[in-house]
């Protein structure tokens, strides 16, 4: 078992500029806490809830934004795509494609992703059950990927709602794979009467403190400089500020965890 | 409020020549009960549990058959799209567009969807609440598309498990949209350890009877002349033989329910 | 299968006027739909979600008024008892015991309620699968119960909210007992910030009809000659006025549902 | 935040001989991880799924077995009460007078235990929201009752499973209560079509780990020597044999998750 990774950005690339901003900020905040960073921001949110909010960069800037990021920075970059067509190209910028949950079952895609041969990290879709996950793995491998990571995101519990199932990163992780606890985006409520989603990001740390005493191999946390004011997932996202005392506590926890011998 | 038409057909197009009995002999079935149908089969079935799964006869060919079927029938017919750049191709053969529930998010497919000009039948997410359909629909109506239908097809209950929410019927109706029940997939069984989707079908004419009895424009269920030997959703799909009957039950609800002047 | 049914009346007795005004009325609006009544009142709402809340006039009085109903209206009654000691008692008064949900795996209260020799109606509780009742039913026949009626008032649904299983309905039909769908309790929302349970009466129509379709022994509905200022489970009662109407269509519907002969 | 406690004890009392062993065995278990330890044990399983099942020795015999064990070791006992006229006897013989989750909302069990003045742990009922629970605590205070403890035990999560939620456990302490995390009641699988509940140990230390690096008051553990031939409960109960490496990583969890202060 590794020590605990941090997979983090803000859920959009809004501007280069601040992307920069924010990895360069989240590299010092990791490096003080002695935990490998991944930075993840998307160049396209292609499933809001509504038409109207706004959508990120494009493709083409947003993969050159992350090249830089990574070049200039010296940090590993990931970040998610949605048509069979971007994964070439997506995979040429970035370390790791990320599978958005609600595609985490299209044959095509993930064949795709897995051709690229980077590894690919697939969101458990809200309507899956863990254990199933293993035959979205399987389709990466169908298409030549050797590397997958799991992530949990939260699932269906009513409308408007999404629960954490702890039990689920274990037969997760049963699988083989390692598996990723995505703390910011399981407190989000979906949907919601005015036409946005939601969230309440005061129980991100909650679910982070949890996944890593379960055991992970990484914490996924969306983060911004102002979340309130963040064109996608603002409810949900943590203020940057959040995260240096959160890291610690999480570090803290995860050496312990780490350290059992135990099998029950 | 139009009397009750059916959308019905095979899960996946399996052959032409199976395609074509099917819809000979649904033609057949409907018009005794008089019923308008509409048929439906895939050309690609892109988010099967598994990579081994069949998918079918691809876009092209598809098409092709289902434009035939159109032609030599009479019948309109639909189909289900997965990427934007399949929209345009598929409205030149079909009647009506179908978006599958996975994906009725996906922002870029129902603009393009809605670009076509058909009328689009966008299936409800298994992870979002009736309400949260109008944002569905107006991203198709985004696109250009002025016609939209929604399809309540069950939500998620569980692992394993779906529950169809009948008062979900009654607050998609409150849309404007006419608003279908899939009768058949409602009963699937998602995902299980055995790699596969399991399902009742016996559950199916339950829900049907319910749904017609709330009041819907049309009943969606996938039907094969043998279903246990069909190569998806077979758990799920009912035999050809059970719906003369059914249909005349069906109809009958229907009659008492369109019939009802009160409003509460 | 016998024509529909109706088990009806004020969520708890309020007063003996105004229990009997409601019977009259009910008694009245039943005979003209010509559906047999079951009047239906509580004497102790042993479980609000508030100490606070009205609880009732308490069992003696409660019982000695449904009997004078009972002897006056020619009506058959029935209550809810939460403790074995309650039991003898209310089966000296009444028809039919009810079993309250949260209280449908109480092994000693099943028990004594079969004892007494009256027939016994089961909620079936939020939490249990509804093939589970079986078991339930069994414990009112160890005490000696011969008939079993079970009834279906929602399953829970996430945090504050219920759906209603209508496969539910035809899995406790298999078990031989007479299923009765309660549309009032199902459209309840449990809970609630506010320390009382919200709920949407508009959607009881509309389970009510879906249940009826599927085929039921009887619905249950609370109601109510003005609900708003009624002492508990004012959202979620019917007005008396909407009785009329909602009966005769439940009538037409069961007609065409209990008039089907096919069985798939 | 005082540090981890821990209830503990097999399902139901046995036997005397049995009872005792358990808890000088869990005793010493205890001393050893330096974790301060309230023995439990049922003297009635009021609520088995099937009337068949074995319900334990009765009310007078266990309450006298359990305050021999609470002299004789020097351990505070507890134990649940299912009727109000248990209250007074329980709170004799025991410290903290136990709720069964199906009864939390029942106002006079809750009044009549608040009424003993003795400590009073509430089990969430699996139907109830996290925040709703506050309304419970009031009706122990309405009786009389200074302390109550809150217990989270899974939450409905479709037929047959359970979940539980992480975020709950936050929500109940803002209340200002302890809260108890019982990780054994957690995993239980209800019901079931062979008229038992199932269970799956394995989960519970996950859910226990994850609950202590949240932050609780105590782990609630059900645990037999033998648990496949315990009379009840015997799927989700640990073996006795778990508990020392179990409860040392619980304690290193907890003294992580207490030294934080940060506050978000």
């Amino acid at each position: 078992d590794l020590p605990l990774a941090l997979i983090a950005g803000p859920c959009q690339i809004e501007s280069e500029a601040h992307a920069r901003m924010m990895a360069g900020r989240l590299a010092g905040i990791a490096e003080a806490a002695g935990v490998p960073l991944i930075f993840k921001s998307s160049f396209d949110k292609a499933n809001r809830t509504s038409a109207d909010a706004p959508r990120g960069v494009g493709m083409e800037e947003g993969l050159a934004i992350l090249a830089r990021i990574k070049r200039d920075f010296g940090l590993p970059v990931t970040t998610d795509v949605h048509l069979p067509g971007q994964c070439a190209a997506a995979a040429e910028a970035v370390d790791l494609l990320q599978i958005p949950a609600f595609l985490c079952r299209q044959t095509d895609l993930l064949i795709a992703a897995g051709a690229t041969g980077k590894p690919v990290n697939i969101k458990k879709g809200q309507f899956l059950a863990p254990a199933d996950m293993t035959h979205a793995a399987a389709k990466v491998a169908a298409g030549g990927g050797e590397a997958v990571v799991l992530t949990e995101r939260g699932t269906f519990f009513g409308y408007h709602a999404l629960v954490a199932d702890m039990t689920g990163l274990e037969v997760m992780r049963a699988s083989g794979h390692p598996v990723v606890m995505d703390a910011t985006h399981a407190v989000q409520s979906p949907g919601g009467a005015s036409g946005r989603s939601g969230g309440n990001r005061r129980m991100a740390p909650v679910l982070a403190r949890a996944a890593v005493a379960v055991g992970v191999a990484a914490v996924f946390l969306e983060t911004h400089d102002d979340p309130d004011r963040a064109p996608s997932d603002g409810p949900n996202m943590l203020p940057l500020s959040w995260l240096p005392d959160l890291l610690a506590e999480l570090v803290a926890l995860d050496r312990v965890a780490k350290a059992r011998r135990t099998g029950f």
